[in-house]
């Protein structure tokens, strides 16, 4: 813990200068966020000296600008660990440190969790104060919206500190965003203050009630207006790099007893001038050399399925008119930046936004449109009600491409796109389906444009496990799934998505002891019944291998086919991630604390036959 | 079709009249949303008038304000089958008609659509303008804000008719609405404004820079400052039961080419003299006396769940202090308004906002209390994410109460309870159970409170079917199922929750000529598996009855238990809900229609047996 209180300013300046130094080599090993923390360390340092970290409960929004938070509470020296297995989280989490509140990884939560703990603190009647520090990219979400809006009726003290770089992710979006901007050119509002004040004080006295009103609009022409309707407090905007303006103003908003918005202008990247002020290609980063700022390259040659997937909607997109998309606030992540670049009258960014984005390309399809929603898996949990309710009853022709889905690696439990398949499949009139490799997911977007009704497919962070070369790569057909490899063995391995190249190298694995089945099962749904009950003919132990949530995933929807149709002389073992949260750290590494890489499912499947 | 736009004010006016007295009589006699609906008859019939309901998309959020819609759009005749089976749906529905654009029944999806359909008029190059018309109580929603926020950004020409009747289904809340009453006591600001202008007008010629920032002053002082700052024209407030300042206003809108707000203010209820004003009573209504404004009573003595539920919790809140609660805009459809009443200082109404209900609580949760997050089944959807990474990642001690579960009846596809079990089951660190009968939900309770973790129980709408006397209530055991009944057969009937009743109503139908084991789960997750284990050594035959989604449902989850214990001599034939969207009407008829009432189950289960 360092004792940040009893430092001076220049001990202060000092001690950002550490911090940021200490995050860019950690982040330049390990990769992580690398631009929102720099961007963060005044304003952290800050916070920990006028508020009380140990007892005001620090909120971080989305929590990818916590590091300095991490540095400051006793982790500098696991800090090496940053992402890796086992070792420090790149997001806040409470198992990890006393010191992190909450969990946060998924943007906009802050200011509910301010509002929560608000209450909670006034029943207690405690003196503890809530501090949300909010980038002004989270603040185009309706959660935050929806927590402004009690907040701003009920007035729970608490303090809400706006960091307003400018952007999310992403380039600036939304109504907010240009409000914010307005704002920082605002000097104009300040002198007209004093001028309304000035042709005030040669009125007559006797003119009160004008006198009133003008101080009211006094008030309403002050920055923060927007906020200030809201029913909250506004306080800036603050240079958000300035440690004694800050302090200043931190001090100031802790005395208030309100509810306070504390607006703060500082420079993303600031710090590594290689980063400073970069919008998208700094955010999340992996290792890279800190002199050139050259992102050390992957050995790996793979294409992501991300490229795969922008590439070719490019060339759909060139090819039908009809087709648009969606981004909510991840242009890079799922490469329609490349879309929106080239036709920005098709494809939109419309900011973290899920539930806006679903509903707003339904609304496209009913108008004749074919909407590509690009979100990631754990993203679209976001949108669930609008995927039911505004795409799936109104059974719309609308895809939803969800990238990230499996397990991400690094960024941890907050992010696993393990779900998915859980919660589409109980949805009515919606067709679910993956690919294998890289040829097959342009057939799979293929057949998610051809296909007339609501559908949704699935690929991984990064790139394919199997090559197109070890399968011929066929057009997707509505329910029907391939048996890759005819086994002499009465064992199958059925695969899904990515995992059908990990199904592949077990089936090479125990090749020499057994003969297995390989099925690509392409459909989850419709499940291709006809196959299924061809193969529960000849094979009667089935192994799911799918990089999903065993919860209601394909070992569940094939158990219950099996039951559907009467068959009871096949068994099932799943080979899905188990009922837990699933922690951050190299993917290898956490399948084989699951005990399901290659090798230990190999040795499970021999043992058993 | 009634012809509108050939018709003069006095003819418009006798129109609204007679639309008002066929709503009363008709919902007077089935049931139905009452007072939105004779408080939107003058803006609906000015929209038909001014604006083209064959072309431009009429968008009607929530849609249970749309019967004057559906009146003047060729349904007068079958309007009488208003909210039955086979008959005209409560919301609108385009497979009812090509003049419904959209499904709605969930709120705050009108201004997404507006902004997609726009997005597709503008990419056709088409001269059609989306209307949406939104009540001040969906404003709430972040949904409607994301939308808010592309739309002010992106300047889409499109309408959004506020329609403010200071309350949703409740009383207002939150500081949209304080802002919307502000407003209304706003004639100040009107005066002011040409105060201000009269100032300018002493003012020398050379003060242009004075006059300027005035002017942007007086912009701002206008009622709707707060949408203009979020980038959208605003006009209003308008007397929404005056037609001809409606015509007027919305012509003026029409002609505008721009994003704008027409804010109206109407009476919730007007012209039924009974019903205006008052809040939530009339909101959503039964069969009604339409001379004394009394409820005919259901036949039915039964207390309904959400009774049983708001008087058990009362009774817990008394005796534990740490017990706190939310609803979302549904004090009375939940019960919570008692407790709101009693304990305002721990219970609390957000306003429609799912998601920060859930996250709020969450932190409250982490806090030391013990929240209820009363919310119905279907808007539980809303919150997905929230209970994923707020609840669960940070496995925290919260309760969710999930009114409505099952068929809701009535209100048909958009409100079913069916989906709950499945989208939750998914998630780690989640208990889930449900209560069989009125004391059940009482000991459910109960068990809600002492357990430390995530946990969430569901009721039906109504009442329970089983009574407490027909097995004895006993308390909740964690993952603890119950046989009910001991069969000498190899048939089980297993039952969930209120479907209980119905296991128990077939066992007795068969029993003569099978005596079938009953059991109640009561858990679906952690199941019972040691129970489980044995009932399969004897019951070789499971029937599955409980009233949610088949995909994901207790036959999945059940069929996939047998195979992980590798149980492969007990068959499972799930009679939950099929994969589609259950439409509305009386639960019998649809539980006819799909084939799964007690006399359509027992007669299958006597022929499989």
């Amino acid at each position: 813990m360092i004792d940040v209180k009893n430092m001076d300013l220049m001990q202060l300046e000092k001690l950002c200068k550490d911090i940021r130094e200490k995050i860019i080599e950690v982040v330049s090993k390990n990769g992580g966020h690398l631009s929102s923390n720099i961007g963060a360390v005044e304003l952290i340092v800050a916070m920990h000296y006028v508020f009380d970290a140990k007892n005001d409960p620090f909120i971080f929004d989305v929590s990818h600008q916590a590091y300095t938070h991490k540095l400051l509470t006793g982790r500098w020296k696991e800090f090496d660990t940053l992402r890796q297995y086992k070792g420090i989280c790149g997001f806040t989490k409470p198992k990890e440190s006393e010191y992190d509140y909450f969990v946060a990884g998924h943007s906009s939560t802050s200011i509910s969790i301010a509002v929560g703990a608000a209450k909670a603190i006034k029943l207690k009647g405690e003196n503890r104060l809530p501090i949300a520090l909010i980038g002004d990219g989270s603040m185009s979400a309706g959660m935050a919206y929806e927590a402004l809006n009690e907040l701003g009726d009920r007035k729970y003290p608490c303090i809400i500190i706006l960091n307003d770089n400018e952007m999310s992710i992403s380039k600036p979006i939304g109504a907010i965003s240009k409000y914010l901007s307005h704002i920082m050119a605002g000097e104009a509002y300040q002198k007209f203050k004093s001028g309304v004040e000035k042709i005030l004080s040669y009125m007559p006295e006797s003119a009160s009630y004008m006198a009133r009103r003008a101080e009211e609009s006094i008030r309403l022409i002050t920055p923060g207006i927007l906020f200030e309707e809201l029913g909250l407090e506004y306080i800036g905007p603050v240079d958000g790099h300035n440690l004694k303006d800050l302090i200043q103003t931190f001090t100031t908003a802790k005395n208030m007893k309100k509810p306070v918005i504390i607006h703060t202008q500082t420079l993303k990247g600031k710090g590594y001038e290689k980063a400073e002020g970069h919008y998208a290609s700094w955010h999340g980063v992996g290792p890279f050399d800190v002199n050139t700022g050259e992102i050390i390259k992957n050995s790996s040659a793979k294409k992501s399925a991300t490229q795969i997937f922008s590439q070719h909607l490019l060339e759909l997109a060139k090819e039908h008119d009809d087709i648009v998309g969606v981004t909510a606030a991840m242009p890079t992540g799922t490469g329609m930046d490349a879309l929106i670049q080239n036709y920005p009258e098709r494809f939109w960014d419309v900011a973290i936004a899920e539930q806006h984005a679903v509903t707003s390309m339904a609304a496209m399809a009913k108008e004749g449109f074919k909407p590509f929603v690009a979100i990631y898996s754990t993203f679209m949990q976001r949108a669930y009600d609008q995927i039911i309710h505004d795409a799936c009853i109104m059974n719309l022709n609308i895809t939803f491409a969800m990238d990230r889905a499996g397990i991400v690696g690094e960024d941890g439990e907050t992010h696993q796109g393990v779900f998915d398949i859980s919660f589409l499949n109980a949805i009515p009139n919606i067709v679910l389906f993956a690919a294998r490799s890289e040829e097959m997911l342009k057939n799979s977007m293929n057949f998610a444009y051809e296909y007339q009704g609501v559908s949704a497919f699935r690929y991984p962070r990064g790139g394919y496990l199997l090559d197109d070369s070890e399968f011929t790569p066929s057009p997707l057909k509505l329910g029907k799934g391939e048996i890759l490899h005819y086994g002499t063995s009465n064992v199958a391995l059925i695969g899904y998505s990515n995992a059908v190249g990990k199904a592949n190298k077990i089936r090479e694995k125990i090749a020499k002891h057994l003969d297995a089945t390989l099925v690509d099962l392409v459909f989850v749904k419709p499940l291709d019944e006809q196959m299924l009950l061809n193969l529960a003919k000849n094979s009667k132990k089935w192994y799911i291998i799918s990089d999903s949530s065993k919860n209601g995933g394909i070992g569940d929807i094939l158990s219950a086919f099996l039951q559907k149709h009467n068959i009871l002389d096949v068994g099932v073992v799943s080979f899905e991630y188990p009922d837990e949260f699933i922690q951050h750290g190299a993917t290898e590494l956490i399948e084989d604390e699951l005990g399901i890489t290659v090798d230990k499912i190999s040795q499970k499947i021999l043992l058993d036959n």
